[in-house]
């Protein structure tokens, strides 16, 4: 109800914030018998990790994670699994100064109104730091989901700033800082060079997907597989705009394209996104999100003291000049969430019903 | 959990099919005390209503609400409010032909795999007809909002198909079938004729805006009043994106322009759409969505029926030709409800809280 | 979140008020496919019914069922299912007198305090008369777990008043007016004929049981099954008290006599009821309930008036004397309810394990 | 949903297992800006402490909290407070020989049955240790009912297998080790003396009051104040039977008696326990637990092993004699969190209403 809690059969309370002691999630639900250890979340972890190009922040975090409960002799024993990842690089001097303006674009002035007091160091509990332990989560839906379903996860950058990235292949995203699908980011670099040393910041877009996705999960009404994704992806920082399938290209669609043709072999085109009346129809999930640039930035602004006097804030600190870059294995791991809620969902619901058709194929 | 209820401090169940006896909901958690009557709830019911113009599907519904609980002597009592809508104009046998096939962009494929069976009675329960007991239960927070907060909820046409339309007052919203905020809709209606005799659909951009907002709304991690609307607006049918403020296209800004200025009378502008760090900031909520064209359409398209077998399926009943324009009210109706659940949130969780400072105004 | 809903993946959404049009409740997570009709639902509505014999209260109320959604072509599809009941009965003048005092043991002066007002007639919503919906409710639960699990449930007097009752029989149960599982139950009319001609009422101590119960049911710390059977029992109007097999005596018992020995054959007792560590152990679930005295009784009471000034008051109206005889098929309902929840929700947490071991027979 | 959450606006997420890293819980929802401190939480922990007497067990474990988010310079700031108690003394070997083998009165049949694999070690989940972390999240809650109602929670033993215990004063509780209302503590003594000699163990009756309660608490179809508070007791660990008020007495009780009688002074009576039609009266909270005796005891007990074989077992360990006597601190902790709960939603949904009375006093 207070909002820490992401999911409700697969459930997960995140606590924590970017200066304390520490950061962490409880996981409740996951399946009993999976072979589960750390091994299998820090590679997620670290390919969030800060501090791992000049393109990111320069705060170092190990971001090692801890398995405290619900694993016995390696597998999930169905209880609940509380990960924790201790703070390690806290620099709170940095923030002293700011703790009375408000940051333009930062949440300082809704906290501060909300509660009444606020943590001012890194954000306190609004810092995007609170996403590790949502990557972390993922991580072990994501394994679920594999093994059971066969489900993968992937996201890429469209694009930063005013720079459009088309798509070459899924094996470029590893290869370079940006988490682009293109061979050559030289364009890129150049690009956030160039903006770094403007002390500006840019907003960005990226997609993610998934595959292997099973027929028939989400609910009709209310909790429809793509209400709960623009809910999940809307709910990471700095994401303004959420598409599925077509997404606001469809304003401009007739209804003789959009609407993808079936055939024995599959659907002919993908417009739905792979969700048709809220209820995955086994295409990929096709989602597209908007990042908006950095609040934090060298750059001088106009704002407000806590007093209501005007004011000019600078923000010092370490930040990311595109807070979108890291984002994209936010977002997979956000995904995964989602579908692996529904997954149990539709076991729940359904478990008993044959459908009187086998699935055709998802591709389009 | 199967996802029939929206909101929990304030939850709207929903029940009923298209094509069944009735159609209705159960508000649970209205405060108590406030006059309430079936006027209260009608007017808006009526502007979602179908058969009020040629521009729309020409079903005739009254869609007369009936007040079953929860009202003693004309005022609220804090128990649940039962709202049934009995259904009249169910012409069934225009669906018959259509029970054995699927429907390209409809829901048919999707709850045949995911329940085992379907009512195909007009689309049975993923019909848009059942946003009418929403719109009737955001009448009823509409009010209890405007009186305690003063809270106003609004929305227009932004664009319909390939027709852009620019802002040009509130007041000629209601003066046209379009939703649409400008004098003269005839290029709307000679486009609108076109596709229709076309036996095509197209999309819609509808814009929802909340008027007087009171500054705190939203929890911090998950339940963001900006996940929340994003949630509550792709879940509306229909619906492929939704952008809050600046939307996709900050994706393009700079920090040094998307990031508020605040000064001592308010903000300087609204690229936040009326959100920071998921807590409204009492300036207006900026809402902007996408709305894919009616799959139903006279066109023939390619499809399979439920043995898998290739088919052709020609849609003949009653549709609008763009869903897009009856979303308005269905838009500000979900956006009414996102702000009434989290109103009575921050009561839950902050009253005893004094801010330590006069919100500042919410203007820009 | 306000109480009106009972469960979460079986979710009984109740409304209504004692002399209000109508009072009914939306079942939303049935199951689909499940052969369901009004005449499946009211046989246990005619056992709860008032005006059956002169020991229960004289007002007439057919009780008739009508469902409203969520059922097409005799099946349940997946989508909510609304149950109507009008009320037919309603003598509001009956209480026009009371309206400004507070009945002792009623809830009158305590909604007075939360709401600010509150619905005189018939007790409003606190009025015992909306058990009616949840019986219904139970009714499509006890038809599910019957045809999937073969679970049964049962109730039967163990005490009204001074007169404890000794079990001979299930088969005794339905023959007379009491639920008494006796063959002679002419102690029990004389009781209740000479407490009726006093003016006053008496408590009363119910049993109920599920037989054919799964293994596994109930989740380990809160949601235990033990615990929601208390929530459920305790819910019920007038109960006062809970117990789970051995209940209070299991004060006095010694650890080498309490717990229940198993052995190839299954367990040799069940002073646990059926509930291990809060899941369901495949025994017979064994509930009791304490039921206190009606407090509508014709005897004047001492008491306050609304502006806090000493006052008399006599109900009138038409009451049981004993409110814990028509308990017994509400009892029942709502152990169904509570077994029907974790039915799906165990299906939902560990469908694809495996239990090592065939579970043992649950006789003792 | 797997029952590992206690609450929904103040919500307690429980993790951890008897023998693991650590055992703990996060708050979400505690009310912002009150002064907090581990100090304190842990006299409470201290009271519900292993090994502070030969009549518990002899389990050493220092059971210090720590807090790890959710206070900033000594004040809640309305996030999740996480609360982390490491384990220390687990003797895990104590249990590897009970492995294979369903010990009566435990949870290793149920939890083997349910999740396919289970962890042995000191009940691994199953254990009463995990209540600690109830404890301490209660000490939050009764801190702030505490400032901000005046309210109070205290429990005392009534009865110790065969020994009953007449209360004399609640001054006399915390001089002695079972918790008992009464100056003369010997005939407990050597009752317990004896019992632990004879390798067996013995159930007890435990009372639960709350004082100082606001009106109005609770709401009034299923989450009933009395409801919720019997789901809170029945889920402690080893409670068979729970009581609100007159409990099973009322079933000999007429009318005439039981209904509390009102006057300009106050109720005459506590016959309801501080509730009437689920919602507080103001009155104070009484509540009577029964606690079964130990299952963990030195005699051999019939039984089978996990491969269904008849075997004997002998649960060697460190067992409380009684575990009713720890049940004291977690009785106080778990009726402070039900009564927190209802106070936040208590605001939620009635904050704008002002009762047209003055609540007359509580006391009877």
């Amino acid at each position: 109800m207070s909002g820490n809690t992401f999911g409700t059969l697969f459930a997960v309370t995140n606590f924590g914030e970017s200066h304390g002691p520490a950061i962490g999630c409880v996981i409740d639900g996951c399946p009993p018998g999976m072979e589960l250890s750390a091994a299998d979340i820090q590679p997620d972890l670290d390919r969030r990790r800060p501090g791992t190009s000049r393109h990111v922040t320069q705060r170092q975090e190990a971001d090692q994670v801890e398995i405290l409960s619900g694993v016995y002799e390696g597998r999930t024993t169905g209880t609940p699994i509380c990960l924790l990842i201790r703070n390690t690089d806290q620099r709170s001097k940095d923030y002293a100064e700011i703790a009375a303006t408000f940051r333009p674009g930062h949440a300082d002035y809704t906290y501060l109104q909300k509660y009444g007091l606020r943590d001012p160091r890194g954000g306190g509990r609004s810092s995007a730091r609170l996403t590790a332990p949502m990557v972390a989560a993922g991580a072990v839906a994501r394994k679920w989901l594999r093994m059971q379903y066969g489900t993968q996860f992937r996201g890429c950058m469209q694009q930063i700033g005013d720079v459009a990235i088309a798509f070459e292949d899924w094996d470029h995203v590893h290869r370079n800082p940006f988490f682009a699908p293109v061979a050559d980011v030289s364009p890129l670099e150049a690009y956030m060079d160039g903006l770094r040393k403007s002390g500006d910041s840019c907003g960005a877009r990226v997609r993610v997907t998934a595959t292997g996705m099973p027929v028939g999960l989400g609910e009709p009404l209310f909790d429809k597989l793509d209400a709960d994704i623009a809910y999940a992806m809307m709910g990471i920082n700095a994401v303004k705009g959420v598409e599925i399938g077509a997404g606001f290209a469809s304003v401009t669609q007739r209804g003789t394209t959009h609407g993808d043709s079936l055939t024995p072999r599959g659907f002919r085109t993908n417009n739905a996104g792979g969700v048709l009346g809220g209820i995955s129809t086994g295409q990929d999930l096709e989602v597209s999100i908007a990042i908006k640039p950095t609040s934090s930035i060298l750059s001088p602004r106009e704002t407000i003291d806590v007093r209501g006097e005007p004011a000019t804030v600078v923000t010092k600190g370490r930040h990311d000049p595109c807070v979108g870059i890291r984002a994209t294995p936010i977002a997979e791991a956000m995904l995964a969430l989602v579908v692996m809620e529904h997954a149990l969902r539709q076991r729940a619901q359904n478990a008993d019903v044959r459908p009187p058709l086998a699935p055709i194929p998802g591709a389009c």
